[in-house]
């Protein structure tokens, strides 16, 4: 007693401060706090499931995601650690969750483990791509069934429906993952991200982190004005154009007063209108917000 | 061309199966899992909130908790894994989120992690922890509010909300974290499962598994099964036996379709009654059935 028990077994009464949460962590809540924020027109949130696509199954695409969600933070090649989150995610019956979150995280994630993540710096490793990049990207289609657009004519060999058998062709020609990138910015947000300086995730974070209130109706605005701003790319593919058009004007006025959100929510699933590139933005705006200090 | 370009970059046309989901990993979808069985009356729940205890605080207690899971599945003394995965829960603005669901987890992750996910086993992990384990559980209660009953009669000394302030004590006493779950047994529902081979955990578990449907709904209906069984101990703190035992009675009126659960977790909500013990119970559950297979 008068020797200090506590030194007996460990520091006494002295406690440790709390873990901070990592890049990787940041990472992971993002994907959570996304699919959290409610309502989302057409997405998967609080209140609404597809048949086959569920809650649940982006909490385990979230969980499953980690490591190569580590992989991007660790500093390996950025396709390779895009591949293995993508393979990791899609360990649950619903397939594809977050294949486009993951694609537009990956850069950021490297970024932000650097401790410098600024739309130029995530734009330069997006540039920096190489082959074996663009190959890794291939392979990743392997694990997921994802919805794409008909390759433009004459680059049917770098169709990314061929998965892992387009990787010779891919070498032949060297084509790097920016490479493939610039070649989808017409009709997919997501690589417009890649080859934009990730213009859109943070300006959508900035206005996160200007919002109050609980961070899932934050989320859900700022998905509501992403819609608004421009036709979701999924929609297009999934659909058509003018789908993707109406359905940006009919957020649009969501967000006017015009009609509610929520009965939106309602008509796109039920319309099977499902903006999956916008919310893809909105988790990686959340990564972005959660970096910089969003509060949960 | 000629000499298999795949070389050259990787494995060329070769895809790595997927990483499986870990232990560690397990125990975060359970988490996970848990706030999104819905409905889970009183509980937060896809469909529920407090005011000041909402979907997204769990998120993010379930992110910032690793660190301290990952210590129990690498071997780290269970005291300690606790209270480092209650630290790192506790970085969200709620505070207490996931307290009694990490105390039960913690034995369960480290008996799985060496392989052998049985009652017995983790029992006997639990029968093992010394008073360094205790000190590390007192710890905890610097990071939280968690609320308790006052300690029985003439052992203030130990009284958890003291905190490390206690710790001097405990270590004269010799009193080991085995040792506060016995003393706690009969007014807190996880001590109960610390010093009774996990029984309730594990009975759970196999309800899970037997179930059939989306794994949210499976959660809800264990929930409320594990609820009609047995009062809530944390009811009993919060308010008192009475009101616990009415609960239970409800729980059991609902599952025998004598009312509607939806209404039921509003007026529990209404009422300020949280059956938080049988939510952790219910993470438990879901933890060992997740690493028995149940498939999301």
């Amino acid at each position: 007693m008068n020797d200090a028990p506590s030194d007996r077994d460990g520091p006494g009464t002295h406690v440790e401060p709390p873990p901070e949460r990592t890049v990787v962590d940041d990472a992971q809540l993002a994907l959570l706090l996304e699919v959290t924020g409610t309502p989302k027109p057409g997405n998967v949130d609080r209140a609404h499931d597809y048949d086959d696509l569920r809650f649940e199954h982006f909490l385990a695409g979230g969980v499953g995601a980690r490591p190569g969600l580590e992989l991007a933070a660790d500093g390996d090649r950025l396709g390779r650690a895009f591949e293995r989150a993508v393979a990791g995610m899609s360990q649950q019956r619903a397939g594809n969750t977050q294949f486009g979150a993951l694609l537009v995280l990956v850069p950021l994630v490297r970024a932000a483990s650097e401790g410098d993540l600024t739309g130029e710096r995530a734009g330069d490793l997006a540039a920096a791509t190489t082959v074996a990049d663009a190959a890794d990207f291939y392979r990743a289609f392997e694990h997921v069934d994802v919805a794409v657009e008909d390759p433009p004519e004459g680059t049917d060999a770098l169709d990314v429906r061929r998965g892992a058998d387009a990787v010779p062709d891919l070498e032949d020609r060297g084509v790097t993952l920016q490479d493939v990138m610039v070649e989808s910015t017409e009709i997919d947000g997501i690589a417009r991200e890649w080859t934009g300086e990730f213009a859109r995730s943070f300006d959508a974070a900035d206005r996160l982190l200007d919002l109050d209130g609980p961070v899932p109706d934050r989320t859900s605005q700022v998905f509501l004005e992403l819609l608004a701003e421009e036709p979701d790319t999924f929609v297009v593919t999934q659909h058509d154009r003018e789908t993707a058009e109406q359905a940006t004007e009919r957020a649009a006025a969501a967000l006017a007063g015009n009609a509610d959100p929520w009965a939106l929510a309602n008509e796109f699933v039920a319309e099977g209108i499902n903006p999956g590139t916008t919310a893809d933005l909105t988790a990686a705006a959340l990564f972005v917000a959660l970096e910089r200090g969003l509060e949960i």
